[in-house]
């Protein structure tokens, strides 16, 4: 590509409202523009690297006989009612009249649709197993879009759909679907970690998340510094470390006036946060009356609860709700002073609360809190569970290691489905006993304009993007090679110009070799070239300057490789060989 | 690709809602599947064809530096205000509203977001003439969907947009569209037509629409049977032959009780029904006061009024609207039997109808024709005009030849805006006298999806679909080549069979030739193949079978190519030969 035939479309200001290194870079850069709220244009410097990202995508599902085909955006309500997502999901479902006042959705996501395209395709189980993918764009109606492409509401993703006739085979599929994922994130060059992920509402089965290591990931994910543990946060399993030792204390009530938190009790009493314990009252599920009930929740003052686990037990409503300052007051309870004996609600406790001993607890009374305070002897536990978030150094739950936390920023998500979808819509196959079967499926996720973002929030600098070439030799950046012809004058009077000639020369080697390049033609000073060509990320910087070509007309290159900045005087063939070619 | 593992959707069944062969053909060979009124999904088999037509069209847009970028399928309704086509476009476009009830569209074209994407990306006339495309999926919410994918209310479009800072300049890029248009259709082996199109309410400039040659084609079109000259039948001009001449009769009233149209007239009078006019009374434009006016229209009886024509008038109010009854009956007129004498409204008479002399009118009284009629002697001609569709046989409007009129599927439009959205959206560059310039505009429309379709409608027969090979030798085929091994047995024992080595050697050596081969290895009886493979319309079909292998080890294949249907008994260089490999 010649650049005076292409669009630079940097900037020097920082749009204002852009809120993450990769929103600012990615519109400095000029790879895309704002058209409203969550909603972007991709201009051609972006598209070409999200096109990059799409054919690494598509290689990897066809590999593993993924076939490809593509569903509507608009999508009947009918199908969403089916499924009863249209009452289940929430305002992130655009739901549209047409002209007719029939309704219809914008779909997030396709699974009524390819549910049923495969019941009326798929007749027996010889058929099985399929999977199909699209590449489609899908919208969210967020109610805060931010971080630029990465939670917008227009987007692109690659989403896929497995059907069996048993779970054995979903497995299987899966299996083929983690390696691909593994595959196609390898060779986007991305930092990433495969983690154990929370199935939601459906449970059962399996779901893993790709996550893309970056510290403005909204995801917290948990890895052992030893094994291979990796999990969400709001998944990964608390250990509780130790067992509870005899009591050794006295219940005594201590005067704590306005210190209604752990932090501000065991600063008072001069003892570590770990003794104490922090009792949250939720609402639980309503009685066999139908009337509301309470549930306690003891965690560790140190401890933070995790509302994924909590809300997974029986005796908690779901969505987690915390009780209102009334029903507390109803039921005797002072909000800050809330004790864990006496109560006739159930007692849920946290693992690493139920070995503490001697430890310090609310008294039930305002502005009082009780030390000394020992299980079983003062007070009863109806169930121990984890239902606290893991913290940094916990052990990992496979028995090898620490924890780590980092954040995270997902990017693939493969879940298996069960029969969720395909029960509800009756997708159902001729069996091998001659009965019919509901289909097992599964599906799987690539955000494919978010990846995007993270490989920008990954690998960056002052002076702009960097795309990191992978493990595989690839790269996703707009071009490979930058090739700057350093002429006097105009470019148009430089035909003749033995730089331009060695700057044609090169390019057109590079083209036949397949190395995507640009020839950058441009009128423009070198400083504003360099500045752009680095703002944009062109992973390989090839200068050709009259001043290098000696008497003997040997040529010099200059050579700087984005990453590293360094600046190589080279000869040709060691240029090649730096672009791998 | 091997068929085991690829979606053969074909059905036997010809769906009752498919109006036009391509849509039941599209819908037996398995390349869609309808979702709900107007929207479908592009299955494996179609999608393929979909994405060669896509490689062509962005081969040729690349090609004339036509950049690709990817602007959002929602669109803010605030762009549509300032063009003003919020109010002016009608219920096509599907308006909707986010969550917090903001007012967006679902795009049926991108004029408003290309041009807010200029005005923030240009600043100089240097950067001109510069043109974009994409690939994107558009909505357009049809009264009635029809015709399958062709008339479908969710479909892809290639949609280029072009700025410039003078007419020239757009002139110039309007040919190269022109004729990479003319390259994508002749690469995609359709039978088209480029014509002359009406340029509606933005008028004076050029726009030219391609038109694939089908008879199930929505459009007329129009050639002359000698030259070059091509046009949609909405702008073609009709030419008069002749001159008037000197009246001979007299005006005569006749008795025509229950005859209101001109062919009753005339087989009544035993006259030439082009001997006869007819009077069409439309709403002209308010006059001065703001009170509704009438125009009348005078055609030959055997013309029909062109609409578009008509509508073009200064003095007819647009849209064309025949007056109503109650209208007519106040201005004292009887329709059936309007006069083109004593009229008190504009008489614009239509070029053909006003050469005629001693012809028939209607006598302004009920149940009475006038024979004998002249103009200037009986009745004032306000204006003469071409207002008529033109006739297969008319002259061609350049002197040579005559017309021939057939149907067209409009598979791509150009069309050259000039400023319209430019100077509404103010997209102004810096001009070459240091003056802001408001920016001319082109734009280049094709319907991805409705190609398929179109050359379904020009190719097949009673066994399927026929996709032709272009004279470039290209093919949108959803495979070039089935190579069918006759197997006794299941397919999954036949490893070692020499018909199915043989294939599979066959299938590697197509492979490395870049030939899109499929190896047809399901478990079908060879009838369900061969009908399977016509009715999908691969171009080249052949079968390796164990009765023809000689006792030397001699292989004749047998070969049929779809087109012709003949089979052949060839050697292998001779099949490859067929195959242009």
């Amino acid at each position: 590509m010649r650049a005076s035939q292409f669009t630079f479309a940097t900037l020097k200001e920082v749009p204002s409202d852009a809120d993450v290194i990769s929103a600012k870079l990615m519109l400095r850069a000029g790879l895309i523009r704002k058209s409203a709220s969550g909603l972007y244009s991709w201009l051609p410097m972006g598209l070409k690297t999200l096109q990059k990202v799409e054919k690494i995508i598509r290689e990897e599902m066809n590999a593993i006989n993924c076939q490809e085909l593509l569903m509507p955006v608009v999508q009947s309500a009918e199908l969403w009612q089916e499924s009863g997502r249209w009452e289940a999901y929430g305002p992130e479902l655009l739901r549209i009249k047409d002209r007719h006042d029939r309704d219809f959705v914008l779909g997030p996501t396709h699974e009524e649709v390819i549910t049923d395209i495969a019941r009326n395709l798929l007749k027996s189980y010889k058929q099985l197993p399929v999977s199909y993918y699209q590449v489609q764009t899908k919208f969210r109606d967020e109610i805060r879009p931010r971080f630029g492409v990465m939670r917008s509401r227009e987007f692109i993703m690659k989403d896929a759909y497995s059907f069996h006739i048993d779970q054995p085979s979903l497995q299987k599929t899966y299996d083929d679907m983690y390696r691909a994922y593994t595959n196609i994130f390898t060779r986007l060059g991305l930092d990433f970690r495969a983690v154990q992920a929370d199935t939601g509402s459906i449970g059962g089965f399996a779901s893993h998340e790709f996550q893309v290591l970056a510290n403005s990931g909204e995801d917290d994910i948990v890895f052992s510094d030893t094994s291979d543990y990796a999990a969400n946060i709001e998944l990964a399993e608390a250990v509780a470390v130790g067992e509870r030792a005899t009591p050794s204390q006295e219940k005594t009530d201590v005067s704590t006036p306005n210190m209604p938190t752990c932090e501000q009790v065991a600063e008072h009493l001069d003892l570590p946060l770990s003794q104490t314990v922090k009792t949250l009252i939720v609402e639980g599920v309503d009685d066999e009356n139908g009337n509301p009930t309470l549930v306690a929740l003891v965690l560790r003052g140190d401890h933070t609860l995790n509302e994924v686990k909590a809300e997974k037990l029986p005796q908690v409503k779901a969505p987690l709700t915390m009780a209102s300052e009334e029903a507390m007051k109803n039921a005797g309870l002072y909000k800050g002073y809330i004790g864990v004996f006496d109560l006739n609600i159930p007692v849920i406790v946290d693992k690493s609360a139920a070995i503490l001993a001697d430890f310090v607890s609310g008294a039930n009374k305002p502005d009082f809190h009780t030390t000394g305070v020992n299980w079983e002897r003062d007070a009863q536990i109806t169930q121990v569970a984890d239902i606290r978030n893991v913290v940094e150094g916990d052990p990992s739950p496979d028995g090898q290691g620490k924890l780590q936390i980092k954040r995270g920023i997902e990017v693939g998500h493969i879940f298996q489905l069960g029969d969720k979808y395909a029960k509800a819509l009756n997708c159902a196959v001729m069996g091998e006993q001659g009965k019919p079967v509901i289909t097992m499926m599964g599906c799987y996720g690539i955000g494919v304009t978010r990846i995007v973002a993270a490989a920008i929030e990954q690998n960056h600098d002052d002076n702009g993007i960097i795309w990191k070439t992978s493990s595989t030799g690839e790269s996703i950046a707009p071009f490979t090679v930058a090739i700057v012809p350093m002429i006097k004058g105009k470019m148009k009077d430089a035909e003749n110009d033995k730089v331009m000639q060695l700057a044609e020369q090169l390019y057109a080697d590079l083209k036949t070799k397949g190395v995507d390049a640009l020839i950058d033609d441009r009128d423009e000073r070198a400083g504003v070239k360099f500045a752009d060509l680095e703002l944009v990320g062109i992973p390989h910087r090839i200068v050709i300057s009259e001043k290098n070509i000696d008497e003997n007309g040997e040529v010099t290159y200059e050579y700087v490789n984005r990453q590293d900045g360094e600046k190589q005087m080279l000869k040709l063939d060691e240029v090649l060989a730096k672009i791998g070619v």
